[in-house]
């Protein structure tokens, strides 16, 4: 992407926008779960390496993001994440979006903005899952053990 | 989108750097007949319309855009218009992109950059198909009449 | 089809038996988008343009044939057309038809000779679909502007 | 079906149009294969069970029939079987139907009468099967039995 | 197989304890109608037309298994039986089990034994048909007709 | 699985007649490989983790599991794991298996024996990963972690 730089530019200004925003109920972590739930379906091994491992990072659970690689709906996520990734892999899958998706998401506390949010970051990466294919992006060694020894061993227990 | 100043103007900043760009092989009709076919697969009503008005107007050909929304595969397409759809298909389904796929594109006088153009038009409407999906975004009503009948010069002006 | 004549008149006396008959609920504007709704799942080229022309012609509405086929299920549909569709679909795809369909219909004021009749469209499109496609059947160009651009200027807006 | 005369008037006559016409190289066991092996995409239950009955009889193999049912590539099919079968399904299918299609069945003997043969007994009951799901036809008891037995032994070894 | 006879044994032993057990409600002709169910989803012609000959015997009944191979759900099941395919399918298609579906097995009577055994079974023939498919085992002709032609001809009837 | 011990001796005595024989070409690496990548298709939480755990530490790279997760036609795999990996998946999707799958197999250097290898690894995991589903296995949470810090650091780099 480096050798356009106009096109690099306004991605990242995009990518940004969306990511680094401040307001919203979205953490870190909820962005980056969206993200490798998405990315799965579209079977970017650059998207789903890396944002695992920020999603083990932020969240400090080494096993969350590896269950959702595997099988999103036996993952052990609380009924808000499991929420927040129906919404996103509707949005993924290019599913028709009815107030019943809308409804879902506003029982486990998200209300309109969040809703937005978790769409735009699905359907931003539909778009990111996309040119990593065609570019042939591959992820950095590294990120495939990042986040995977915690520090403190209490940190191992998966919920 | 307009209640998000920044992002609306992250996404049309990054549209401009892809769609209007200057250089490169594609013309405005390939770009729009691209959007339709990649449209059609996301079932997005609001780009499917707008832009078979767009390349009604650009082609002057009132007939293809709608011959590629039935089964593009029965269009009359030239070959080179059957390769870039080829390719820009394999990036609308997510499908792993080969040395193949370059190579066909290339024997219809494609080079690198334009294979990038194809592929990044493919992947921006993959994300703005499903943008358009979670705002319920509807086509205006002149859409599906524009370009059908080429008198009216001052309807070209697109939104 | 011309060059055997037996098949050609049998063809289309059950056409005619099934197309034309005079009782039942449903409008000439009802059949048409049966055969368009049904005609776009069998990629038909030559059903989807020529009976969405008719729809046109025949619900002086210019743009829900075109929305029918892009997404019908985010189409300006009634209900009752909504149910309708549903049935002619459920049959387009072979699916098993229960009790629970017939109910959804009756729901919306048809009755059993409209269900077989909602029900046969579907089933001889599907025949027609096919031949269609082993004829290689185009549409007449004249076919894609048909009823798109209405006399009287209050037919342009659509609900 | 019956108490709507003219339907089932019209339905028959083409029917007989197309199944019992004297010319072109197709067997009455080709022809009752074809509709096997296209009813089972399709589910219909009284179809697969009643025109498996038929081909037995007709082909004296009592084998056959069954093992198209379960997966007709892998029947006992000869080569000629085969190209016929791929040609019928590639129609049930709505499949894009190409020279390349028509070129494996001249390969095999069939000339153009018997590609549209082939074609028109995969669209009629492409049709037929859709109009027994909705009517909910069950096959007689009998169909089930029929042909398995036959008289002379010599029969009994599937080729 | 015979020519891995360590093998050959581990598998009959197994199957041994799988289909042999005394214990458990579900029938013999109970359990070669969940090994019809699912061998053919897995398109197995050997399991297929085995297990439908031993259904037949076991059963008296002439026509279950093929109704069951064309389209089970509108085959002529018990609800019982209808509940004990549908978990078998579901185990068959590798779908996600969860407690609802052990409701509707303890809904017709099954217990949390007679889950694991209809699980085990359909789970034991995603192996056998697999098996089946690259040792390319054909059934024998016999299976074909065998249990069709009851001796007593009121077991002709199908319920 | 416990609570009945002649099924339970039974399956592991299978699983050690198959996964513990002294000959062939396999090494323990492929064999773990094929059950990850087979097991990503059957969606099974518990064989994917476990079997990725091992891979990593038979192989001793800490990344190729992960790959062939995401998307096994990208991941960094030899000729030889590639053609291994292809005969695994379509037993496990239950193709038809052809001279063809033979041949590509020999192109790499298999003989017969491992073809039969590769098919029953993939035909028992396409059981197992069954069974696990229906009783809810979970994955013990040291295996996210194990073999993915390799102790000499040389072996990071993913071939």
């Amino acid at each position: 992407m480096s050798h356009r730089p106009a096109e690099f530019r306004a991605f990242f200004a995009y990518y940004n926008a969306i990511m680094n925003k401040e307001s919203g109920n979205l953490s870190k972590a909820d962005k980056e779960l969206i993200i490798v739930a998405t990315s799965i379906v579209n079977k970017c091994p650059y998207c789903v390496v890396a944002h695992s491992a920020l999603h083990r990072i932020y969240s400090k659970n080494p096993a969350l993001a590896d269950q959702v690689m595997v099988n999103w709906k036996m993952a052990d996520l609380s009924a808000r994440e499991l929420a927040m990734l129906e919404f996103a892999l509707a949005v993924c899958r290019a599913e028709n979006i009815t107030e019943e998706h809308f409804q879902k998401l506003e029982d486990q506390g998200f209300d309109q903005e969040d809703a937005w949010d978790i769409g735009i970051i699905s359907a931003f990466f539909a778009m990111s899952n996309r040119i990593a294919h065609f570019t042939d992006m591959h992820p950095n060694p590294e990120f495939f053990t990042m986040g995977r020894v915690p520090r403190e061993k209490e940190k191992t227990k998966s919920s």
